[in-house]
């Protein structure tokens, strides 16, 4: 195995770069304090998530239009709020709290990590999250991509290979000329067969603290690297200077 | 006239952000000490920029395939050193010389200006350039883009209005959210048309010191704004910290 004609790293972003799950609750929590309701936000922001991959699924089968990430989000979050009875929210305070998907943090080591990764090689996000929202997220959180990559530009959603492919050619690279950087092992896999190399970042955190032992790592033979985290990929890559 | 609607600004790179006629010379007078050449680089620059335009109408009447820019200026490229009587060459040095597009300096108040202007707007290219090379042009020389956006991402060339929609489409706005920046006409013309906003900023050194009073400024109210360069077009708009 030679990683050397690696060119450019890209990278799945919710869980894989920003944590997800803790932005939700803080948000959550912030508009249920000054609107006085009464809901575990933990539970919110796992549910929330959990309608993410049918929501897709139902644009990449066919049975609904294209159609970007805040308008799914904000689909979900209707039935959502409904379960969770919460009412008396304003249009504008659903819209914004549907915007906390722009408003993610990175989890402590991607910033030192990116900066090492990206004096040796192009990076860019490969979410499908849509260019305006990884750009708003990128220009709040200060993430230093080289471009902004996402699956809108395909048309498609992840794991399909169209997203994958139309990034490599963007790059003006051959699929052995990217590796694919994600906590999840669908994304990788699917990267693997479009002919990308492939590295697996362990997130045990992605689902709040209580859920933490549930999240395997992979064997290390599955991937090219299996690493800690985006330092200990800088690491294994032997990129940038150590910081 | 209201320019409060404007979220983002994209900027026309080649003359308006970059100073290809310097750069070309730059990198043709090196190649040429090292080769031992006599070859008026100035001259050589010139023509190879009047190649642009003719190549890209192949493109936008079909009578050639979409291709990225880099393939354009090679065919160019190789018809000016025949015409240049330039001989002995490798293909890598040819090669080289064709990436000089990627490695191009910006004008001076260009770096100054965008980071006033990062602060209030979104900021990104929109060339002809495709996706990589104003990745690696950005990265070389520290141009602090939000995002990269390109003719590329639409499959066409300035000044089709698809290219401006889909850059319209990408940022998530209305095409009155969006100011194009450029120092040719044709581009505002036709950005003005697919109901963009305008600013033009006067370069007269685009085509070199000598051709400087040939550039004429149009009427102040042709387009929204009329700047001198990057740093007053922050001004104008009242962006940024003065720093």
């Amino acid at each position: 195995m030679t990683l050397s004609d690696v060119d450019a790293l890209v990278f799945d972003v919710f869980g894989t770069v920003v944590d997800w799950h803790s932005g939700v609750v803080r948000d959550g929590e912030s508009l249920g304090k000054s609107k006085g309701l009464d809901v575990d936000w933990a539970a919110f922001a796992d549910a929330w998530r959990e309608e993410y991959q049918p929501s897709l699924t139902r644009v990449r089968q066919g049975e609904i239009p294209w159609q970007n990430l805040d308008s799914l989000h904000r689909q979900s979050l209707e039935h959502l709020l409904d379960r969770f009875g919460v009412e008396a929210l304003t249009d504008e305070e659903i819209e914004h709290l549907n915007s906390v998907w722009h408003r993610l943090d990175p989890w402590p080591d991607v910033i030192p990590g990116l900066n090492r990764l990206r004096s040796d090689y192009l990076i860019a996000p490969l979410s499908n999250g849509h260019v305006r929202l990884l750009t708003n997220m990128a220009k709040r959180a200060g993430i230093p991509w080289d471009l902004i990559l996402s699956a809108e530009l395909s048309g498609h959603y992840k794991p399909d290979e169209e997203v994958y492919l139309t990034a490599v050619d963007l790059l003006d690279l051959h699929p052995e000329g990217v590796m694919m950087v994600a906590a999840h092992e669908t994304d990788l896999d699917a990267s693997r067969e479009s002919g990308l190399r492939t590295a697996y970042v362990h997130r045990p955190l992605e689902w709040g603290p209580e859920q933490a032992e549930v999240v395997e790592r992979p064997d290390e033979s599955t991937y090219d690297i299996v690493a800690e985290d985006f330092v200990d990929l800088a690491e294994r890559l032997g990129a940038g200077p150590v910081v």
